[in-house]
């Protein structure tokens, strides 16, 4: 892991680097000594390690939770050199958008494709990660990403012991169902009830099939990219609960 | 409103009054001065004013947020003499059990009918409320309530333009939707993923009948009294968003 870039604004350390040839950007603390949690970022489809919502969200888990936070491009996105699987893949959006056909399965082919490359990359990022000071080995490690970012972290999660909690959303069943039957980790999950991408049923039989004893489904009106700003501080209470607080959960009677 | 007593612990003052016959509680800062949100709970089928659940519920948005709190008796619950009517509803459970026959219909006639009957003593509470000075008239009013609470704070809700924000679920659509329909101002809904009592499709179809712009579904596994306890903070930010804050709520891409 080689770091090419240090940059500070507003008590926030951002950090860029290359891990062979995968691009990444680690934040934490300005003043960090010491591990902490990790909080893993997966990008939506077409965005890269650096979109303006990463970016806001991980200042967010820096300064309001003291975590270490860190995002990398998914092969063919930001500055990552696209294939031609990549390019087929976006003829493809064309082609379809043009004849009138839905675009779900084509996009669920295409990420599921994504995911194969990108997990080892997400296992070596995360190994290097925790060499780090201001990470340390064998802490709490949480995953946050919705569409793309939940079809590569749903299999990534499943395949990954070390991560202890994730929050997902905006993907359906059909791909990810039997990764899924393999999370036992806390899951918080985001389903937009007017989602023109993901049929709501198939959102919801996603949900449905984490093995994860708590798991909670966050569901708001709106379309794909319409998910609420309420829901940046829900996740942050989640994390917060599961990797800082233990996850103590008891019930009570409504 | 006649008082009939008054203590204070861990600086809540907690008030029990007489309306007509209506028996009900305020719960208030110790030091409350001058006028603030109030949060109206209803109580759920079976408890009463001073449940457990909604004496910790009360203390939480008192102690966290300066709300005023205030529960009643629905009519054959707590000090309230039962009907016939209630004699026959709680008679009729006994029955359908014994014959293996759903409680759900028997359940939603009976609490339809407390709805009517609790709907003019909820409005002459907020009435009476907002005369006293630690409340004070024309400012935000939050209605929680579940399961029977629900089933009246909905056409509760619909029927009360005072209303700016409510928690409700573990309710379905079929005695629901109409009124749910009318509502306009944000909700938050809780739904058991695994509800005993209320088919996970008639939860949904609830939620999907209220017509507010912002509304915001909760599910959760487990069945219908096991809503996890980190619900009642998701409602504390909830009702601190749109009561004390004013309900800002941009959306970003995910």
């Amino acid at each position: 892991m080689r770091f090419t870039s240090q940059t500070t604004s507003n008590g926030v350390s951002e950090r860029l680097f290359n891990l062979d040839d995968i691009p990444g950007v680690l934040w934490s603390p300005a003043d960090a000594a010491g591990s902490r949690p990790l909080v893993l970022l997966g990008h939506g489809g077409g965005q890269h390690k650096q979109a303006a919502g990463l970016v806001a969200r991980a200042h967010r888990y820096v300064t309001a939770c003291g975590f270490a936070v860190a995002a990398i491009d998914v092969p063919g996105h930001g500055g990552r050199p696209r294939t031609e699987q990549d390019e087929r893949f976006t003829a493809g959006i064309g082609e379809r958008l043009a004849a009138g056909e839905p675009l779900g399965p084509h996009i669920a082919r295409h990420n599921a494709a994504l995911a194969a490359r990108a997990i080892p990359e997400w296992q070596a990022t995360l190994d290097a990660l925790q060499k780090l000071d201001c990470v340390g080995a064998g802490g709490p490690v949480g995953f946050w990403g919705v569409s793309l970012g939940s079809a590569i972290g749903v299999p990534f999660t499943a395949a990954e012991s070390r991560i202890t909690a994730a929050v997902f959303g905006l993907a359906g069943h059909e791909t990810l169902a039997e990764a899924a039957a393999r999370i036992t980790v806390p899951v918080e999950f985001l389903l937009q009830w007017d989602d023109e991408m993901v049929p709501r049923d198939s959102g919801l039989a996603l949900f449905g099939a984490f093995a994860s004893p708590e798991k909670t489904l966050h569901a708001n009106p709106g379309r794909h990219a319409g998910v609420p700003a309420f829901e940046l501080e829900s996740s942050e209470r989640f994390f917060t609960r599961h990797l800082l607080e233990g996850g103590a959960s008891a019930e009570f009677a409504g």
